[in-house]
């Protein structure tokens, strides 16, 4: 991983500025003859396009990716994948107000410190906008997975929104493309709808907490010491704008187990170890187990409110700050395509890694 | 990051089996010039040492580093750094059950089903013994951090264990090095040696949740997009053995917050920006703000417990294990000289490459 | 280096196929706050652009390059820069012929044999047309070394077309502008032009010998083992598409001399070291000794040639090839511009390395 | 690549300096399963020892390898094979000479400059010495080799010696173990045993050209643009201590010939193509073509000389030097079994980064 590269042998760089002419993602290592199209890629891309309903930003961008790489005939080539996205809807004239000032809580104060210089449009280069180019990138590595693993299903959907978590007992599949919140619990989705409508009126803004599960990894992904999986997952999400926390399985709560609960006892199962629960997240020692790898982290809320706050300007002047421009009341809603993105590169990326160093999965139980 | 080696320009590559001749640190990247001898890397080895008290495990290592490269007349020349510790205490003998017995919550299972062949001795690479490496090159790290920014204060204590946090209202940074669980509210650290004398005695064992602090570190360190310094950590972290949770600033209860509530205000003080709070730990954007780095992590309890537990053997078979060897009720009490190693070198790190690509701090504030 | 990356610290990944879309340059990790513009990049790109002369391919292309990303009001921003060029005069149907089959000395046949897919059209990805890109971020490096140390210049310029050397003695900077083979000798630039004319004609080709010199490179650049300076500029020109060997000073031919001839005697100059030669070619050890920097490199003869050659088709039939197309007869001449932005672009990543690791050059001498 | 480190997926990092307790390898990356021991190793670092005959150095190393990790029961185990090498004839009293004076031609003078700090006993970091670790990890490499690929053979000797060169049609496999040149021409092998007397005795060095070639090696390994197999053993080589040249087939007579001259044409043998010629040195695009990959590196004479150079001290008068020690008359010699090390370290190394991208070799002709 390197400043704006991601992965070790499916390695991403992502590119572009929330109000520059084109954004999108280089992507180095894919496998050949994976068979993939603008389309193919486009779906992902819809998924997480603003201004889609009430409760995500009402910029209007397209979205529309092109491959400008990489691919030959409607297969990849095994060169690299260049995924471009223009800018469409930029409207500049928004962000005058934040040229000079820092809006607390965001990146404007720490890019200007660090670089000495700053694209504010639109937040430039922190904007959640650059989310659009791992998502382009995602949606490449799913295609990648299905040729060679075509088991796996990679899912998000949202736990939490505020202080108002699902209830677990609810849990459907099918309700998370059934609601704007990808909810898998439908009363959490009417609850959440409720809340975020006022919040929306108010100006206002909130966390979330997204968990994102991928079905049918094979186990044997990952790596000791510094390439475990749950090492490459927990920076993948937290590399994600606004994410300020990341667990794997039980996660923070992990602390709380004595070793008698937290182990997953194992029994046999047909074609492979069958385990009596998953307080792992299917991960141990950085390993796959073969079970569910399950992944949460929680995003803060946008810091681009109507509230007024106070803050300082360039030259250190007090002062204070509301922002108007188009934003996210939850824009945890629109970082569940993202965690999947990330989540479909990680595990490509380590099957690739395997592949490499290991070859065919060796070690056979029974 | 790749495999066994973290970070970007201070590269540390980790090596060695609980049970093999020796374990180390291959550190490559340095700055020259940086005083050290052994004493100084061996302090810290201390803090990490087992055998020092009832509540760690009874293994009796003298840890002692040796400095085999990468120093000359007691100052680095910014060649690699080779840090060796040679294993006294391995008594094999103990390990014999688990030869052919995978471990509930243990990376036994996933080792064997990854490389078909797995030094079983102590948990071979997995073991938490593999940390004495880190805890090494991270006193290195303290050292170049020292000649290069002499007030950064790097701290790591305990929060919580079981269930029980500790109360922030008590907080005395005068406590941690007071009690054998770097429990910065001796009131928590005198609840904790209860309740883990029971643990201890019925083979038990339990999680616990680490808070590591950097103070004083500048503002500006840490890169878009992948190379956050909260990404850093975050993989930093989650890279120690046991851990399963990794959150910085308000973690996952950032979720919970409005946009109003989360806002950092911003006024001017003396010498630069002040905030009115630091929900955010002291990153924003992925880049220091100048306040505390905080970081927290939660580690799951010791699979290696004297209760039964199902489990299967490597041709299949249902069986039973119980792991009598010598074991840490509560692995997360030597995670703190851990986690505040990690730190220190990410902190290096990001120095080093924000030297490198930024040279001088440039945006000044006033 | 990593595949279609290169660099340490300023890391470029080209991506982009002959007769796809677009070709670029996704430049990581440059300093910010560099002045750059478009026409500062096209000045370099001018320099390589094909159909200049009848010494070169007549594929007209505009080799428009386009900054997508990473500056902001005329300087860089410390974020990706991303240079694409747009395909104009693709052609596609000059190249039916070889699409079954493989032209010899070319990469047709490997590409095919190691991904089982091939872009043939105009060689795809092996094509040299992949150097527009790595000009373009050579034009960029050469801004920010200009910004970092403006006393470097970079010249680039052919020494010997086939079994034609230049006289060193007749050497003039001056006329490396003045004849289309970048040669610095008149005299040999003529004999080349009628050489190359007839070879033009009889649809033959011929390798050139391409010297590329920095001057006023600080000593310290560079660093022990595989990071040397000379390990990455071996690299850096080996890279470049049908480069065969390279030398650093006196190459090859140092296996020619006594260590007597070898040593480059040291005497005091003003302000630093001063030296009787330079067999070494400004590099000791892996790092600048502050003389200048020379590497040499030969490029081999265009395969695509009109004479019948005996080749194989894809299902392995014997078969004969003539390639028609738009062809470079001695393609070493539009390869100096291209080491000249591969020097720029390991001096400048070697730059901000030691910046990183060592901050301000330490050692002084007198 | 990066300072200390070679290779994408099979990475070696060395350590250690020439008068340091000890030095080594840290070899991440290695294939599971590989059958080692620390004699298989052992016989490769016996034939780089010095001292075995007149024409190396008297220094008296028993060079003997330990194996400290990563291995188990005679087999890696996935981990980081840890391979260390103890000093035990450092005799530092001999250096005292050169402890302020630099050396003309070697790394004395660029390493004080680049770090302000240099362990000057016998070179430091910069020996020769370095390059055993460079053979315990190409011993390492072998037997990975011949686990994935059997017939894989690698082979290097000497092709010139000063102004001497061998005479191909001599050429004898057989004759390469049977002088102390590793030369294939027994004729070479005793003009240059009257040379090298000669030069010996008067206190003189002389350079060398090496050869090593690798049979067998199958079609596909390497990857565009900078991940080239050229490109990486044109890095390997040029890493090598006193490297001034690296050529692959051709070399740098490439520049000669026309592209009639150059083209390998191509037939159908058994069981894949077949080729009139190797000028490409099995490498077309940067990616193996099946045939013997053949590569050439120039050594420089050893600047360790009896003969009186004029040089400067630390404090910049100018003065004398001349070196006594214990030297090589042609370090060439020596640089045998490295290159060899080296090209198994880059051949294992893009067999296993082929394996993770690509898998099964794709491409079939026929």
């Amino acid at each position: 991983m390197s400043i704006n590269s991601f992965g070790h042998l499916f390695r991403v760089t992502t590119w572009g500025e929330s109000h520059g002419p084109a954004l999108g993602a280089t992507v180095d290592g894919c496998p050949p003859g994976v068979e993939i199209d603008e389309s193919m890629i486009q779906h992902w891309l819809d998924r997480r396009r603003p201004g889609q309903n009430r409760y995500t930003t009402q910029r209007r961008e397209a979205d529309q990716v092109r491959i400008l790489s990489g691919v030959f005939e409607g297969h990849t080539t095994g060169t690299p994948v260049q995924l471009m996205i223009e800018n469409t809807d930029q409207r500049s004239k928004d962000y005058g107000d934040i040229k000079d000032k820092f809006r607390p809580g965001h990146a404007d104060i720490t890019y200007w410190q660090k670089y000495g210089i700053r694209d504010y449009r639109g937040g430039g280069r922190s904007s959640a906008r650059e989310t659009a180019s791992r998502v382009a990138a995602g949606g490449l590595a799913r295609e990648a997975i299905r040729a060679l693993a075509p088991d796996v299903q990679i899912t998000g959907y949202m736990v939490q929104m505020g202080a108002q978590a699902i209830d677990r007992t609810r849990f459907d599949w099918a309700q998370i493309e059934a609601n704007p919140f990808w909810a898998p619990d439908a009363e959490a989705a009417r609850t959440w709808a409720d809340y975020l409508d006022d919040l929306r009126k108010s100006g206002n803004s909130v966390g979330a907490i997204i968990e994102v599960v991928a079905r049918g990894v094979p186990a044997g992904l990952g790596a000791p010491v510094y390439g475990k999986l749950d090492t490459d997952l927990a920076a993948a999400m937290m590399s994600i704008n606004a994410v300020k926390g990341v667990e794997i399985g039980e996660g923070m709560s992990a602390a709380m187990l004595t070793g008698e609960a937290n182990a997953d006892e194992i029994f046999m199962g047909q074609g492979g170890p069958r385990y009596s629960s998953n307080h792992a997240g299917g991960i141990l020692g950085g390993i796959s187990t073969g079970q569910d790898i399950v992944v949460r982290f929680a995003v803060k809320p946008t810091s681009s409110i109507l509230t007024t706050r106070k803050t300082i300007t360039r030259t250190g002047e007090e002062t204070e700050i509301v922002t108007r421009g188009r934003h996210d009341p939850c824009v945890g809603i629109r970082a569940v395509p993202v965690g999947e993105a990330m989540m479909a590169c990680v595990i490509l990326d380590h099957m690739l890694l395997h592949r490499g160093q290991v070859g065919e999965n060796r070690g056979k139980i029974g």
